[in-house]
């Protein structure tokens, strides 16, 4: 008799099993403040990792990290248009402090352009201040109606950028700069995420933005998730809060401004796209632990060889957990680390010590078969390299062969229930993109015609890349 | 003719002093909302390394990162009574969200101990779950009425590690461990400060903790500044939160806790210790920046040279910046890297290629000498080292000279001024303790004889340690 699943089947019911996953993995919990989660250590030992490979490259593109306030005086978020219009309706507002109402309410940072260009404004005097790049690591409130753990919750946790440039075209190159070799190489490089650059329509981009970037990726289900975000903000946080500077010639003008961020939401993203019916599946370049070693039973001469290894491996340089826990079942032992998604599982029994062999278990490509102890140090890098290419592979497949070009909206949406749907954007224009909202699809980008991110959004050849989206 | 000081001088203004040095080495700017602060990049560097250092040896300690809500329910605070009486005045409330007035206004956390219990009573079930180590690096929120950047400020960043155990014995002794394996060897080992480890007053005592425990250092003026604290929390929480488990022999027992913070008023003891008339002094192994090497000229070939010793010494692991803004004096440029106190600098001009020698100067033992380039490699690490050294030797020297003992109030009142007093506690009590803060001194901490922390506030030969306090 078969058992019960320990999660609802991914084609039964998606969001039913990303849920069973978080509380069964230990991932997250729902907070006491709707909206808002608890972000469980195995869940938090994921961004941690992702933080570190993010940060590592945001450095390297020159950024320098700093912090803001997290209390903005209500008055900076009216200063630019656009920005608070889209802002408003998902503010925190602080209106007492200190046991007093406050002569001015301030709200928690939704993002953080205000307060920055407040900053930048004195920090910015001549052409020699430029470029300033700057970079945060924050958490953020946008109160959220809908709210999913990771994917859209009350608070979130992020990095944001913040530069100001001389010029036009040196703001516009390192927005996509920071798309490309930041945020496209480490959603390839260490998620094994291929994610799907493009542009997004005027109707989408930032509030406040000339232009929003956007990497799209491909959930299990065929829906999309925005993972990541480069904006260019042209001048018009500067004009708002005098941004200003002294050119080498001598005269004075706006600076050219980008943000960028990334959040908490890229553990949701990694979850949906590389989930099966047994759980998370983590690339072994992120994973916290990349390989288990378990005691199968309580024998003495087990689990003193289960250390050992765990040693060695330690020694080697792979993240090793021994599980030595042999008076939990060995079964349900397994069952977690599969749902934890451990890239590789050794199992040591009694009767491997003898041969010199454990079996391993493959989580991402799947089977068991001995090897040899003596091998370990040698193999278990290749093994998880290959896991880690594997995962890349399979997730470009699956974008791939699941976006079709169609020729209508009816089309568009009968394509969206289970993948993406393509067409030229000079043929769907912003009426299709209205009709397609209501009938929950949206265009997640524009892209040109040979896979790169077109210039503008009527640059001939564009396409429409459409889906639904969490 | 002297020039003017770049800093106010520390001996005739050392509140001034400090301000002065805030702006000058760019380490902070206030905020707009009273009593918040910008970190910025030179500043928040700083922290950046601490959090580095911390974060491994809190996870030797066993304790793993997670992410607990910023917003509580007003509710949970007062399930402690003395908890929200120790925080009510402080506290900042949020009373509208998403366009709406909330049912239950929310507050933003001043330390996390309601919500964490809130959780921890959900996952610890029986003796296997505990202990129970979590750390979480976080914002958080006390309304502060004499704000100073770094030191108290209304909004401030830090660790706080919340755990939860058997038995009495083992929560005491994991709070002390924290003391001396984190915090204290911290202190000592990065941040060159020799600490005083003792445990605070009944009256000052973390509000619902039944011990506290504090590592006090000396500031440069002799003021006290407590640096970490590490509390031992009884009962008293698991009891207002129900955190109960079940005992190995099928009882129910409440956890029993701990926690500890340490935050960014860290960068301003750091800043207060080792400082200068001439600005900051980093402890090398904590410095962002270790050597600047700097091009005195606008010459290509010492430009060329700078950039090559640059590139020498980062392959030699050693954490350098070049400095080859030749555009601006030379002068402004080495008085900027004493403020921001980097601990070597190299200084090359034409002259010196010929010779093969460039002219280092050190910031913390002071001077200044012709190097041979050819033996950097060798010689840095072991100057850097050095360094360290002496500024703990010096941090000790400081807090040891201007340690007084003293037998009456007004005797303590006096050496208060410059440094700190000791008397018995049985002595002073709490009336004589009452008596000093309304002369602006405090306790700092109660320490024993031998200078080990006592076990309770009444073990024989208790002395208190006396001071004013930042």
């Amino acid at each position: 008799m078969a058992k019960a699943p320990v999660l609802t089947p991914q084609a039964e019911d998606f969001p039913r099993w990303y849920q069973d996953l978080l509380n069964k993995a230990e991932l997250a919990d729902n907070g006491p403040v709707r909206g808002t989660m608890v972000i469980r250590p195995y869940g938090f030992g994921l961004w941690e990792h992702m933080q570190q490979e993010m940060d590592a490259r945001i450095k390297r593109a020159g950024a320098q990290n700093a912090y803001f306030p997290m209390f903005i005086p209500q008055s900076y978020l009216t200063r630019e248009a656009e920005h608070v219009e889209g802002f408003a309706p998902e503010l925190a507002v602080v209106t007492h402090g200190g046991g007093k109402q406050l002569e001015e309410p301030v709200v928690v940072r939704p993002t953080s352009e205000t307060i920055v260009n407040e900053y930048f404004s004195k920090w910015i005097q001549s052409y020699r201040d430029l470029p300033l790049l700057i970079n945060q690591w924050a958490n953020v409130v946008r109160w959220e109606k809908r709210p999913r753990a990771f994917l859209r919750t009350t608070e979130f946790l992020w990095q944001e950028g913040h530069t100001a440039h001389a010029t036009y075209e040196e703001a516009r190159d390192y927005a996509a700069m920071i798309q490309r070799d930041v945020y496209q190489a480490f959603l390839r490089d260490v998620l094994a995420i291929s994610a799907l650059p493009g542009r997004k329509t005027p109707s989408e981009r930032f509030a406040g933005a000339i232009n929003t970037l956007t990497l799209e990726g491909m959930m299990g289900d065929g829906k999309a998730l925005q993972l990541t975000t480069s904006h260019e903000l042209g001048q018009n946080f500067a004009k708002a809060f005098h941004t200003d500077y002294l050119t080498d010639s001598g005269g004075r003008e706006h600076v050219w401004q980008t943000s960028w961020g990334s959040t908490t939401r890229l553990v949701g993203g990694l979850i949906m796209v590389h989930g099966d019916d047994n759980g998370m599946r983590v690339p072994p370049r992120l994973a916290p632990v990349q390989i288990v070693v378990m005691a199968v039973k309580d024998d003495e001469a087990t689990v003193a060889k289960v250390r050992e290894v765990g040693r060695e491996l330690e020694a080697a340089g792979v993240r090793v957990k021994t599980d030595d826990r042999v008076d939990v079942a060995f079964g349900r032992r397994a069952v977690d680390w599969e749902l934890k998604g451990v890239p590789l599982r050794l199992e040591i029994g009694p009767r491997d010590l003898a041969a010199g062999t454990g079996m391993l278990a493959r989580r991402i490509s799947g089977g068991k078969s001995p090897i040899a102890l003596d091998a370990l140090i040698s193999e278990v890098p290749k093994l998880l390299e290959e896991d880690q290419a594997l995962m890349l592979r399979q997730s470009e497949e699956n974008r791939l062969s699941r976006t079709t070009d169609v020729d209508s909206l009816d089309e568009a949406v009968e394509v969206a229930a289970h993948g993406w749907a393509r067409m030229p954007w000079a043929k769907l224009g912003v009426e299709g993109e209205a009709a397609l909202g209501e009938r929950g699809v949206t265009v997640r980008c524009l892209v040109a015609e040979d896979g790169s991110v077109p210039e503008s959004d009527d640059a001939p050849g564009t396409l429409a890349v459409m889906a639904r989206a969490y």
